[in-house]
């Protein structure tokens, strides 16, 4: 066993540097953080500095090739992820790669061919699995208390639209957005999903509907073990980040609401009034992120495999380009799962 | 204007006995009962009698061609709603009737026809319309505060299944059950739906399927005005009648939460523990029978239109086929409006 | 066993025809109204006949030595209360008397003699015992789910202070308002009230202090079975009108929360907005006044012993003088029970 | 300006480990521990060296007369905290020192002096006015959302009793629970208090009783700006600790309800269960301890002054002792404020 799991963070935007911080102030007692790569390299060398990090790099070579390093956190952009997780395989590095892998089928599966040769533990960010609301429900339906599950339902709406910048490159809100759904769905239906019909539209901004992207869809799923899904996505919840998830089964049925700022209400001649929730995922989802790196070097230390795997990450983008066809063609659109 | 409407109930099965007493213990202010009539003719007679009815008749034609009646409220069994319907209008009676008209859109068209040729008041019975919290959520759509409708989320659940000799002539759930859901979703999007995709299977008695029908089902609905609903249905939700609706807009959502029995929660050391659902539509829709039935009686008084017409009637029978055809073949199905 | 009991209702003011509509919509397979009186005659003629009750006297005696009468509710004004009561007794009809049955504690002894030597059933109007609420809380209770009670939390506050002239003759808040908390206390500690500590203030409208009365105040309880009460009162709760009990025992805490109009909710920017507590005691304890009269004429048809006691009403009466001194002297006052 | 702020700890047992620990991993930008001291010498030098602290002495004197130290906090046992403040004053250090600071006025009002005259820091660890909860009801408050404040009532139920060793030791339930709960109402108050009326007993554990002390009371507080206080304490409540707040006034009433794991709630035959309050002090209290140090060293490092003062220190002090007398003689009791 390794005393802590020496760490190189590829690519330190919004992302990686909220997991480099959650090693820092919350996992030091399993990881250090050895190396950072950024092509933007003066504002990483900056944020590193302030850290108490340094060794910053531009190329993410530098990183993945170093053999004082033992894992690899892929947080670059997302056409760069296949690439990296192939060389960081081959130089034997355990990868975290951040969702999704690639929007193409095949480099996905050389991406899992390349991890499974190398024989390196390969962690996909689906952070909601490890929310403290969704891994509670998720016990629940796997202790048996609502019996057989019957119906998924998924609420995600985010607060506010993304630039179109980003939905140019992101492959759309059911690559970007829904996907963390379908991957959801995934994890409480525990079975893989045979049909997709999407219904959506275009009714918050024309501009995302010029960029080729909806921005409200309802999707619904069909397990191969006979399970129904549905997720209903917004672009833009006024009220707050919405992240909701019910499974409605033969026994019973186990809801998450939203998680709030405070539990405090006020009651006063105009109603009420309770908190939204959080706004952000950054706030909904704080505590997850720990946990999935948790889980991430723990599994290191401890020889074991992920939960979430690379057929995770594969299944969600089979799901997620289905989806998009499904509402290209109006109709129901069937996957094959091997 | 009239005293009282003088109002003949046909048939005095559960239905047509809660109208009756609703117009006896809340309505006798506005309304009486002058005359019954069932098939059934010894059993009506004993609890008329109970309830100070004392005209009671075997043949529906002896209340239809009494000249001293206002208004009748049809309560028989479903394939017998055209034909009383086209002869009460006839007879210049104002007419209650219960959902659904007929399975026949060409019957259902001659009803309408007969109504409005004799410009007499028709009214459906969507009970639901007037719940307390629909109707609060509809106000509230209404009057804007949730902006331009996006997305409609029915969850309508019963608490156990019907027996196979009902479903042998209902029409099946999405005549029986979703219809209801149907009525709801267009009432709160305030437009006609012009596509169904039913995704639906026999989960909780395989009795049903062996009857041709279903007890799950999820459905997609798309409406004119771009609106997209979904409804969720079981026919057996083992803590009760799950009765909820959601409506999410450009400004924010509101939510209608079932009905409890009670305020309140005990918390013990196995956790914090509240009140059901309501179990039953007798106990959840109440009061809606009331309101609904105080409607139809005010618009007769006051010769208004009913808000619930002989349209939504036709409607709610026209999207209930359509989402059979959707489930038969596995896709959507358009809907012509005319 | 009687067919109906035959009822004369004395005093047809608010709370009087309360009683009266509900004998006539809810309560009319078991009792009917035979007479009415009122010193203010023309008013209750005029409510009389628009109710179909015939008999309408000026004087109570008319309808007390009516020998066609079987039960007498009493809800003409307090200082009345005990001797129609004694009157009644002798007379030989059960009684149902609006709280509180006097101020004098030698009166109500005096009624109570009454009402033992005539032997018929004597019911104090203590309503909220009935709410669906509260009977839920007490039966939870009861059934030893919280185990042993420790303390016993009641928040009670109106929606808007009464007038002047009320206060005036109502013998103050604490035996107006807080009567109904005593006895709701007492109810749920089941023992009696062995010391009262007040501590309370004119913080709403100054002329209230001018009457002499006060219209905030805290007031503890020490029960002979050693639970411990706690009652917090406001005449002014600004979001309508506050009834919230807390029962904590060894083994939990039961909570009984407002009702409210709707289970609506809002979400929009400004924040999550559900509905205020029902607004006033007609609609908050609108069950709980048929619950009540319908356990009185059940007793009556049924010879058993009204469940809220002669004894009930004088304790309530006891504690509410014993408030009133200890608010004056500042300390807490014993009550002594026999 | 100081860089980081070279704090000392004196006591490392749980909750100076929990302070310590809370600069490591969520201070570490503003602090930094310099040394530690513990008279139980070897089980700090061992926790110390896990947590990469090189300095550890025996005597707390090594850590006050260090001239690299900024800072000191008081986390050893209550009867050193008067003494050790003294000295640490004299030595020019900042102080937090945990709550209570002595059971004795004198000494405590000696410590203020020592304070002034030194002209150092001191912050007292009412750590609950930082929880999230309590913090924004108080915003919601003193923003006037609820008018002028009328009552204050304070929920504070352990989840279980304390050792009677430590009972024994602690000054009893009011000066080391209750203090607690004082300190809030005079925060939400905003006004010191004058009177102290206390109704308990022994209901839990006879043993409490015979070590002097009580487990359950009811305390009513009266405030110079006229608000009444109310608050309900218990030393064992089966479902986890609880800890609400509510503050009503003539505009609205504000409630911070407990703080739950999660937010999922399972609808099953048996009812609608939701999660208990978090369990410990440690878990609901977690967030709090991280910003009132916060707090704490931001003081330093801008010069201002705590919010939670000696002042506030001392005036918990003297409510919880006035209220073991009201208990005692059974009557309120007066409070003189200068």
């Amino acid at each position: 066993m390794i005393k802590k799991v020496r760490t190189g963070v590829l690519g330190v935007g919004r992302i990686g540097r909220l997991h480099a911080e959650n090693i820092i102030f919350n996992l030091n007692n399993i990881a250090e953080i050895v190396s950072v790569s950024d092509t933007n390299y003066d504002s990483a060398k900056e944020w590193a500095k302030s850290n108490s990090i340094h060794e910053v790099y531009r190329d993410y070579r530098d990183v993945v090739n170093d053999p004082e390093i033992d894992a690899i956190l892929i947080c670059t952009s997302t056409e760069t992820h296949a690439q990296i997780s192939i060389e960081a395989a081959r130089a034997g590095k355990h990868i975290f790669c951040e969702k999704p892998i690639d929007f193409d089928l095949n480099r996905i599966n050389r991406v899992l061919d390349a991890v499974n040769e190398a024989g390196v533990k390969f962690q996909v960010g689906f952070n909601r699995r490890f929310d403290h609301n969704f891994s509670c429900l998720k016990k629940t339906v796997t202790e048996g208390k609502i019996g057989k599950t019957h119906i998924i339902k998924i609420t995600s709406r985010d607060p506010a639209p993304p630039s179109i910048d980003y939905i140019n490159t992101s492959g759309g809100m059911f690559l970007d957005m829904t996907i963390h759904d379908f991957d959801m769905a995934r994890f409480l239906a525990e079975s893989e999903i045979k049909e997709v019909y999407v219904s959506a539209d275009v009714m918050i901004d024309p501009a995302i509907g010029h960029a080729g992207d909806v921005d409200t869809a309802v999707t619904v799923l069909k397990f191969e073990n006979g399970v129904i899904g549905v997720i209903d996505n917004s672009r833009k919840a006024s009220y707050g980040y919405d992240q909701r998830v019910e499974v409605f089964g033969s026994k019973g049925c186990v809801i998450a609401d939203n998680d709030t700022t405070s539990k405090v209400t006020l009651s006063i001649n105009e109603g009420v009034i309770s908190d939204k929730p959080k706004y952000f995922f950054l706030e909904r989802y704080k505590d997850s992120f720990i946990t999935e790196l948790g889980e991430f070097f723990n599994c290191i230390m401890n020889d074991k495999k992920p939960s979430v795997t690379g057929i995770d990450g594969l299944k969600s983008v089979v799901v997620g380009l289905a989806a998009k066809e499904s509402y290209r063609i109006g109709k129901p659109v069937t996957i094959i799962n091997a």
